[in-house]
């Protein structure tokens, strides 16, 4: 049995009492960076096979054009765009990952809140509060179990976005502390997610879920219905269930004096985080060498690396996401690693399946995830030596605002050469002065 | 790691395989007493507040009036009907249960099947043996983990009642072995519910979710939607995040020898099964004593019955069905154990609240789930001593199906005095001839 400590109320409370005045000028530009890079991953993710497949179910069941399918001309019910945006967002394995906890924070938040904006007015500074407070309560509850809760299986992402999205949709719904509570308490009974789903389509459902069970969480604790008071610490709830000795101090020690949304990474890579320093070392070596010569190549990074993306053998381009064989071996064989490297024709293009082959992962627990080092040994017999102690686009050495508006701007051309995002971004941008976003999701759509 | 025996795929081939001719006569006739007994219990539970605000909640994303709420005027997308139904049948502790496992299993897969067969095509036999064949997954999944899944908080008919759900639907829908595990994996990363939302509405959120994510996955499965190859043993899959040491070859040994469906459990009394065989000790003392006299109540029994029910400070009715300090002294104090007697105001009722505090709960690993002993001690300083070796309703000690059909009979006349089952009651006994079982639900809507 755990320790009892207030743990649910007190981000109940926090919730219900932080105000805008209360977000630095800094977090809020975060906050902004965040909905940047959520349309860049969410349009380069809308026409994957998952999507496409759950936007044809769910049309199936859902009543009203309620709400916008970023990147689509299709519209839906609120609770199912907020899944089907989600899952756009984190399908390519781009978006943007808390790096402490390995949760992509924005896919099941953001996505939550567009979707309500559409059903309630809005205005843009009530949406960025309620992102950056789902988004420090997700992290905050992650934090008390990482690494092991990932290490368990769960997918950390769909895990505590559930709770985010609860959390934030609560806070635009104006809930107050009781009824927070019970948002968060039945967004604990729908708390799933596991990893061996990733690379694989069933992914997609779970960080879906956590956006919309999210949302409805905070959807029915507004029309009074209860969770339990403690559904965090209690003897039976979620840290019981799905943590392994949790540190619960770690969940509200602290409250309000920092934002875990300052710790996001963007990616300028579109697969796994832990991936990224040792394809910023092989991308830098690629440009003065040719791939042809390498007979083998060692990546030595943290224990996390080998754990999530150690897959030799794959597939499909879904799967070469979370394999560092395969992220490795086409950066070298291309020298990129954009959308094109994470291709099912580039999974089979031979050249790169005979590199794949011929690399190695070390876990060595002196690395943290963000750092890695590259051993690679030419046909000459030489042995090339290449580290990165902070990956490119993790909070330490950050993607610029013009790195993600291009992000932004590559994504839409993918879709449609003739997309201009201009008016999305600089909304984005101006969200401190909008007083009604229920049109900034809509924007994202291609014309023409 | 789990040592990698093909569990999903011989349970998949389990359901592919199997047709109605493999199943005898016994295990098609206890699948109909399930549905008597669902339907009893949904039309007990389908007034209840989670379920009005669920409805209300869900009507309004809700698209066409495709499927049934039982019990109600509404209909509703079949998805939502698959909850709600679900919902309804669990909602009151009422329904049936498999007591290796403590799954209610009717509950995640009919209303699922229900629902289904307002859409497609669907005969009597084709529900029943899905039903039976959804039944058999769940209870097998469950076994593996039994009893520590649910000692760690698992709500184990919402977490293994998905799978029950997933496995039925695709029956029904006619999918293939690696359809089959698709949608077993689809149906893994949506496996949630905690045992700390018991007693509150969030636990009706949890079974709905089951019957509904489970038939998702099976319509999801049916689009070509993927799943991992072996989302329950394998490395970061279902056993590995929700079980300690599974017991795998629990899920596949003997496969189609037996049927887990005969084991399952009906309750005379709307509360925990844990608790009915004290209560079946006190009702038995009580006709022959009056409640005043007592003292002192002692309850024996296994030690899940005090892990689920040991709750003396309980304020509502729903908190009372899983509390067997409020079952005990409500029967002594009314000589019932009824509906009635798991109200708000029975729960308020001084004569049983003075009496709850003198019920102790006694953990013995010698006794079954089944069975109890209860020491009454008495003012006048006499000790009684009574025991169960096998609870009234259970598998070994059965209701009859004239007990069933009369509690389907009482429970349609608390929601409508006027209303006559008889319709229903010949319509489920005589499933096996029908070639449209359509209609089926809808024969529980209350007449005028």
């Amino acid at each position: 049995m755990l320790h009892r400590l207030d743990v649910t109320g007190t981000l109940a409370r926090h919730v219900a009492a932080t105000s805008w005045d209360d977000i630095p000028r800094e977090v809020r530009h975060q906050a902004k960076r965040s909905f940047i890079n959520l349309f860049a991953v969410a349009l380069v993710g809308c026409r994957a096979e998952p999507v496409e497949i759950s936007l044809r179910s769910l049309g199936e069941f859902s009543g009203g054009r309620q709400a916008t399918v970023i990147g689509r001309r299709e519209r839906i019910d609120a609770l199912s765009a907020a899944f089907l945006n989600a899952a756009s967002a984190n399908v390519q394995d781009f978006c943007d990952t808390h790096l402490r906890t390995v949760i992509h924070p924005t896919a099941p938040v953001a996505p939550a809140l567009l979707a309500l904006a559409e059903l309630r007015r809005v205005s843009g500074p009530e949406l960025l509060l309620a992102f950056i407070l789902g988004n420090e309560v997700q992290a905050r509850i992650g934090l008390a179990i990482s690494p092991q809760h990932y290490d368990k299986g769960w997918h950390i992402t769909s895990t505590c976005g559930v709770f985010g999205a609860a959390a934030a949709s609560g806070k635009l719904l104006g809930l107050n502390e009781r009824q927070l509570v019970s948002a968060l308490g039945i967004a604990s009974t729908q708390s799933s997610g596991l990893c061996e789903c990733l690379g694989m389509p069933a992914k997609s459902v779970g960080v879906g879920n956590a956006a919309r069970n999210g949302l409805w969480s905070a959807l029915l604790a507004e029309k009074g219905f209860d969770g339990p008071a403690e559904p965090l610490a209690g003897r039976q709830g979620f840290y019981n269930a799905l943590g392994e000795e949790p540190d619960l101090a770690a969940v509200i020690d602290g409250l309000g004096q920092g934002f875990e949304i300052m710790a996001t990474s963007y990616k300028p890579y579109p697969c796994g985080f832990v991936i990224h320093p040792a394809l910023d070392c092989v991308l830098d070596w690629r440009r003065e060498h040719p791939a042809s010569e390498v007979t083998r190549v060692v990546v030595r990074g943290n224990p996390l690396l080998a754990h999530r993306t150690d897959r030799p053998d794959i597939s499909t381009g879904r799967e070469s996401q979370v394999s560092v064989q395969h992220a490795v071996a086409a950066a070298l064989v291309h020298g990129a690693a954009g959308l094109d490297q994470f291709t099912d024709a580039c999974v089979n293009d031979p050249r790169v399946l005979a590199l794949r082959r011929k690399v190695e992962v070390v876990r060595d627990g002196s690395f943290s995830t963000i750092a890695a080092a590259v051993e690679i040994t030419t046909s000459d017999g030489a042995v090339h030596l290449m580290s990165q102690t902070a990956a490119r686009g993790s909070d330490v050495n950050p993607m610029s605002d013009r790195d993600l508006e291009q992000k932004l701007i590559t994504a839409a051309a993918t879709l449609n050469p003739a997309h201009d995002v201009g008016p999305l971004i600089d909304a984005i941008w101006g969200l401190e002065a909008s007083t009604d976003v229920s049109h900034l999701a809509s924007l994202a759509m291609p014309k023409g």
